[in-house]
């Protein structure tokens, strides 16, 4: 018997051999992601050297990457960015480092509201790459519920948002008392902030996958990048 | 010293009594979320007796829902359901009920795609639910990714889409190969199925969680009705 | 070398021998609880039988208790109690049967809040458990945050509470919302409603530990008979 | 930008529209799999209706497939592949069911041996997939470590393996003992035998891949099916 | 549709608009929460820079706060209460800082007991805590069960209290020893105290949640904080 | 290269084959334990049939085992061992079924105390394996912590133990609290008695194998059988 | 009603008062321990200051314990022994010291087997709180099952030994194996030798727990001290 | 009673004694592993101290081992390989150092894909090992799903390869998707990269045990050298 799927698979393999990335034989640089999805592959600073790092925004840059973002970088990842693109910027709190050379017209809002100061890092994250990705971000910070009069001044940009994105750790019970407030889709990024049973964000994270108002889906721990990406895509698109 | 905080919103509580919602004792009937909302609460079977789903029922409608969704209901639960609203339709292997009176005018396309037979309850709840918030609705089950080509006609579908929901349980790699090809927001939802260190859902939520596709946010294990309300708000506000 | 220690606790030991509790064999009922902590030993049904629950309960009525609660006994459980003391009491769907012959003096006012209708059988667990202790114990169900107003009717009783019981599963983000708005000391009951990764009521638990409002402390998921306990103490207390 | 990327796999899922599959609505049942893998497709009856579980079995015989297995399939599920095929065979305790019309010539020995009688169901999986696709299996079961001489009848059959599979529950401390034994490359099947901190074959699981014997690798809890499937594949690569 | 209940709200939030809070940008100082409930904000120093914690303690100051605590503090964070009040206390070993301006008259008792000597910590976060609050603080160190003798001198202590806190590392045994002598409510703190099978805290915090005596409470993993705050609480109330 | 480790091994392994064991088929059962070990094979009657349990019993008391025990055995199972053994004894509860013929003279004292009521099936068990295996065993039910009175009549027979079993679900406090009494080795068994966070048992064994009592070691939970054997093994060397 | 076990307890509680026991504040060292249980008290570095450690070394010596053994014990405290006794000796990788002034004469045998080689710091905890107690202790190292024939030279001392103390990480098989061998009692320690699925020693700590043969009890992950305790009197008992 | 098997077990431990390894006291280096099973034993360096690994290592080599394997060390355990083989080569970045003397003549082929660039040790370790054993080894890194087409350059390699090993971290999709596209074994290895959900390889690990892909096996988390040995094995025998 001869496999059709496999014939018609190896045929379009063949095809695609180089197309699309740069091999780098430690990286395979996915330079067809901005054409193919709207947003241009970033580089996560974390097991890769500053060389590396270079590199692979050397590749992005030149394949003609609207903007490059370094994320979870120390200070040797931002400046490996530096030296591909010397007019870098960075937030070293929040360990970013990006340059956008052509960032899209920007359209649509995000509104993200923080639970307390510590989820800083995360929120400048998410903050950075939905503007990267060309969406107005307006930011409260420190709004838990614990005191709830502290959400008040968020709550005007909490209505006119076409996504929100809440950060949060400990219970994280911020993003339901917001869920059950907007009618806009909302976006949990669980914070790793916290001691004891909040179990590096575990709690926060369980916390908001239960969350009682509905219209609520969660990123990864911490992710203020994956929140940035699909909250500027709703916007966008809501916005349009 | 005198809280100002705690005088306003005891005048607002004060306020608010009995506003907004119906008290039968055991519930309190939010009937104010659709015009706050968008969405008309609905109404987990489980945990609840048929006579207190068919009283929850008849509040819902006597305040002029737009339509009424019994989720996790078994075969009493959907009868309750009936008895309030003789014209209630039903799917069974979904455990779900509803009545639709006055469901929006459908706007936005949400394309559901499933790994496997097994996740159809998973994809019928989201199915429904966003259904009857008013958007159209196309589903591609059992396209998991260890046949890919078994993917291929649901391409034109994924591409249209305005919001994507991908449901798998296993490994839940399906999440990943989506969330690498479209250009819409993803919802992942981890099903239950599988056995063994499928951990009831817990592997398909972390690969979800951790999907090397950006883009990706996940709700609850078997969660389709969290899916289908924030994916209809995603693709009503996109097709607007 | 011989052991002061040792010696002084096997004198204290020999003299208690048969004091203060009744040895059935299976059993040694503590008659003594009620004259030392305030509040007489109960009777958790499960892992007994029916004729083991009817001899301690005859114990505890013949030893003079003010009065004697069975939690989570099913039907035949219940019977037991009746065979022991026919005027007994019993609240099918919280699986609690009691009899109570002389209740201290209704002191102090406990306030219980509940996050869903599910959540019912805690609630009156805990109920039944302080007004047997002598307090008085006012309940507002189904307040959950995803609708902040239906908090509203339950504030005058939060404030002139001398202590608050919420009972919530799911995200139990009732916990924080309650516990920043009272200067009462809150118990939490993480209830074990809900699905998926509320992992029966894990993520509660987790949410109640790491509430971001102080003042806050947690009994075990499901409770309702600890948090009856602990509440009604310090109710009493609080109003003599 | 144009995402050549994406043309060539739009190209390419268009040429596939179809091929390789059959669409039965809820399932896509892969047509293709033994031509592309060597192995036809099974059937996990859990989660799927007799009726569907029949109309998958007789769309795989009508496209051929050489033989067809149902897995964790109950008495129902068992009599539906009776329907599609009179002739199939079935293994009540392992609650398996096959026909078998072109197994491939037998080559290559896989030795299978496990811990304890309460392994068998997962024994038996193994064997039976790993006859389908063409391989002489040996059992000997009840072999563990508590009495290492019961391992002894095994040790000729353990050496002269093409590929050996150890089947264990409990700590699974079999895997290391033969893994230290044998050159041939060795399958461990965590059993979910136990109870206690067994935890359902979590402990076999860790166990196992963990084991101090290099040369073991693990497939899921309980998967003779997964266990088969790749033993009987090193095996008849070995014995070409 | 009108929601009535979102234009209360948005009235209510526009009211509240900057008031009792100060807003720092990376921060919302509640500068209400003493007179809603009794006890000031504390300053969690992780995750804050010193710059930051002076800040916060500044607003505190400025509007009045009774008294500053800063927990989890290393030595900057220690020096930016200083810069912020010279008169600051500190005890380094229990990471703490505090200024205390105006404490509340010394009212009700709270006793604490504790594990072992590396509880120490936890031990004084709730001793300084509860005092500042107001409360008068009896503390006996390394009592655990052990060597139940070592209980002996704190009986009394214990009795007379009006509150009391068990700090416990390990198993925690201590919590229900001291719950089963006890009429007074008890609070139970787990200290990460113990290596391998205590999981910094996990096996004291399951053991005191499952504590086989009712009466118990629970907070955090080493959340010295919270059980000082309940506990002042607590004995305020029953003393006045 | 030639192995000498396999030479010698292939030889001792083809003098041993079936030595020692009479092979089922789904059983090999080691009927050289009792004379290597001590203690003869029991039957863990989950998992196997009522054939497969008579057979193995049969094969036992046919090659002159001292005593079979048949543990977690239901009605079938135990009347499976009647029909070997018409003679067999049982306890319904604890799920037992033995038959001893030639049990060893007794020789030591096992003292076993158990938390609670619900604890008896598995101090039954450990009771009837040391009795087999000869040793005198006294009992103590329901003596746990919260009532330390309650523990009073145990302390004699637990200073003249040879070895002390302790059986305790919840949080099992009991073992600490025995541990710090007695200088005789503690056997703790962590029972799944208990709910909510009790977890099965998970609570009660982190509990034992945290214990701040050093002397005290644990086995599996609800593991009466492993208790009662090793508790023999210590109880009959010290007497001897 | 009066608490006639209150009276009791208060009563020998007074008499205890300052009994058995030195209070230092921080700690409250139990001079009387090794008369009721044996063995003296030992001191656990961590979480302890050098002064401390130095502080409660004294008391124990001043009040004529026979050896004290400082466990987890960097080279601070180390040094802080050798303060207290200037004879005391240390093991550098076992992070031990120890004084020994009066040992018990040397009473049975104890046979120590490990895994492998890292598993050597625990091992020798085992070793000297034995000595300590009394007791002859052989050692044999990296004897894992991944080779068996590396464990035919402890075989003697196996069947020779009072009690066994088998010492592993990752998968622990060895305990299984050596129990499987030998009629005296064995003690597991999991060690947290590892990595990966090793998780810190819960495999091997799950593996022991699961052992599949019986007269296996199981300490702390990593607690060569509690192995060393109760195996000294294990073997002391059974050699009188 | 006798045990036969005891006295044969005795005879054999008896001629086994000293047989296949060499003690140097803290380890037992198995010098017959490579007759035995075809492969040498290697060291893995953690929990070693340098002189330790370079005795081995001496050991080893002196009786004539193929080729010395140092894993997972450091500079200081490289140094100590150079000084036992001056000709020792090294690969820092995954902690490796090693040195053939007589590797076996390359017979089949390994193909090793990675999910990423972080997974670059794991992928070394795997191929360094798999060619110490003689196979040939080809390399794909940074292959993952989230852009399909940067497979493609690996699916000829992968095709004929007859072993494959996956390497990937996060959600580890990439086994999944060449599972589904190849008819080779697989080797699935779990890696830490990753971070949040992940949970240091665990996300990958259940990931890749519940691969809807049949055919697929799994070792622990960062487990190169597991992968790398049992796929030589695999590719040896197929390809001989």
């Amino acid at each position: 018997m001869v496999s059709g799927v496999e014939e018609s698979l190896t045929a379009l393999l063949q095809q695609l051999r180089g197309t699309g990335f740069t091999d780098l034989g430690f990286a395979r640089v996915d330079t067809d992601r901005e054409a193919r999805q709207g947003a241009p592959e970033a580089i996560m600073a974390e097991g890769k050297t500053p060389e590396e790092i270079e590199a692979i925004a050397r590749v992005l840059l030149d394949e003609g990457a609207g903007s490059v973002l370094v994320t979870r970088a120390d200070a040797d990842a931002r400046a490996a960015l530096r030296r591909a693109a010397p007019e870098a910027e960075e937030h070293e709190r929040a360990r970013l480092a990006w340059v956008a050379r052509s960032v899209p017209e920007s359209r649509g809002l995000v509104t993200i509201v923080s639970g307390g100061t510590g989820d800083g890092p995360v929120v400048h994250e998410a903050r950075v790459r939905a503007q990267l990705l060309g969406t107005e971000v307006v930011v409260h910070e420190d709004a838990g519920v614990a005191g709830l009069h502290r959400l008040a001044p968020a709550v005007e940009d909490l209505r006119r948002a076409d996504c929100v994105i809440v950060v949060a750790g400990w219970d994280a019970a911020l993003a339901s008392v917001v869920g059950g407030l907007v009618a806009a889709p909302v976006i949990g990024v669980p914070a790793s902030t916290g001691y004891g049973a909040a179990f590096g964000g575990v709690s926060a994270l369980l916390s908001m996958l239960t969350s009682c108002a509905a219209g609520v889906a969660v990123v990864n721990i911490d992710d203020g990048f994956g929140a940035g990406t699909i909250a500027a895509r709703i916007a966008r698109a809501a916005a349009s």
